[in-house]
């Protein structure tokens, strides 16, 4: 059984009045939880806090964050955990109160289910989805709690084979997955696409870029179109508890999965990203 | 005190697995109470099962949520209904459940907060909003709970003085009011926005729209401009609860109220939008 704290307290439910649930007006964040701590917590932090700061209400202190996740894993050393946090309660309407008190609600969730998709050994099958995602650039970059977007490009297929699907922007140019950031490779370069105006700037993707730049590899933030992808020399997508994928099908198209992938793969796995041992 | 239901039962909260607090994954409606009787009620679930659809998840029967609506409202004559209706609980991820159990979220709110704001008997004060709507198809039109752009866009002002302020796409287009939708007269002719990229279509929006047919006066969705707006001969915004709100200044700009906004406000109360007798 999964474990839920809101506000520090062991309980499974939320006010109706939350405005998480009115208006997704909050926020999150999905760790991996390894060896009885959170990997990368300094970044979830950092995205959690940049997040609270656009949003306009205080964010939780680290400490307090820390000793409730603790107290929902509740001994296990290894799993997922979750934060969310929101604007808190408020009277009907969007104007938010004046003074917010901000909701944490804190989870261990013991089934990793992301990490135990089929990968294959030989890299993961990708599709491109019909749903676009929105763009804003108020928001971009945030994990939000209004994610109706990838709820609806994910809901496009039930096919257990394909791990994952490419979302575009409006203006046609690749964004991200459901789920994850994607990389690709040409010339030597490892690309990912500029999140300027929507897309959720992934901790993965943070530690991919700083360690590709560590080996020397150079690394750009750009607009990259569906072409771009489908002639990439090599292909990955990321996310916090999945680690790095190597991309091998996309459609009917064939990707090699080539050094820089494998040399980050290596990379990755002595920064405590133990699924790219897969 | 607000009365609220979730799935029927008196309850005052919602488990936090619930995907509508997880990932906006769900809609709702905000219903004028008038009269012991839910106003313009068949519209409203008009949009609710469109959503429903449109997001691919059973809406509620109108049967069961009329009589939730009555057990909330216990006896109270008039108010605020509000119907939240979510994907149901889930495991965490984006990939809904394959056979999912949406949640009825159903209350009655006494203060009709939004009827009660300084409108002033000489029409309204709007502003633009900086923050922009964001746009994507799939969503247009629909009132889910990923709501986060109004909530920004109303989050920047506390001035009392004014009522509304105008969301504009990525294209600089003018959408809609952060709570309400924008009406203007040019010609004699009722231009109102489009509304197949963002925007929710409001159900006071299609009132006032047939109810202008009927009165002869020529109606069309078009793109407007920023200058559209302030060039308008009358203009006017619209929502469920507050009926047709008069717009005299944008700014420092002043606009009269016309005879195309009295004759519709005429109209409307004939409806039994008495908001707009005020």
């Amino acid at each position: 059984m999964d474990i839920w704290l809101v506000d520090g307290n062991p309980a499974g439910a939320v006010p109706v009045t939350d405005r998480g649930l009115s208006y997704g007006d909050g926020l999150f964040e999905t760790i991996a939880w390894r060896d009885n701590r959170p990997r990368f917590f300094d970044w979830h932090m950092e995205r959690l806090a940049e997040g609270c700061r656009r949003l306009g209400f205080r964010c939780p202190a680290e400490k307090t964050l820390l000793s409730e996740m603790e107290a929902a894993a509740a001994g296990h050393a290894d799993g997922t955990v979750k934060i969310i946090v929101t604007r808190g309660s408020g009277p009907r309407g969007y104007a938010a109160p004046r003074a917010p008190q901000p909701r944490r609600i804190v989870g261990y969730v013991r089934n990793t289910d992301a990490a135990s998709s089929a990968t294959g050994a030989g890299g993961i099958t990708l599709r491109f989805c019909r749903t676009p995602i929105s763009a804003n650039p108020v928001l971009a970059g945030l994990k939000t709690l209004s994610r109706l977007d990838q709820v609806l490009a994910r809901s496009e297929w039930q096919d257990p084979g394909i791990a994952e699907g490419l979302m575009q922007g409006p203006d046609g140019k690749v964004v991200c997955g459901t789920m994850s950031n994607v990389f690709l490779v040409k010339d030597r370069r490892l690309l990912t696409p500029d999140l300027t105006v929507c897309g959720v700037r992934g901790v993965m993707r943070r530690v991919v870029i700083e360690t590709a730049q560590q080996l020397g590899i150079e690394t750009a933030e750009v607009q990259l179109s569906r072409h771009d992808i489908m002639s990439a020399a090599e292909l990955f997508v990321t996310n916090a508890l999945i680690g790095l994928w190597p991309v091998a099908h996309c459609g009917r198209h064939a990707f090699e999965i080539g050094t820089v992938t494998t040399t980050l793969c290596r990379a990755l796995q002595a920064r405590g990203v133990t699924e790219c041992a897969r």
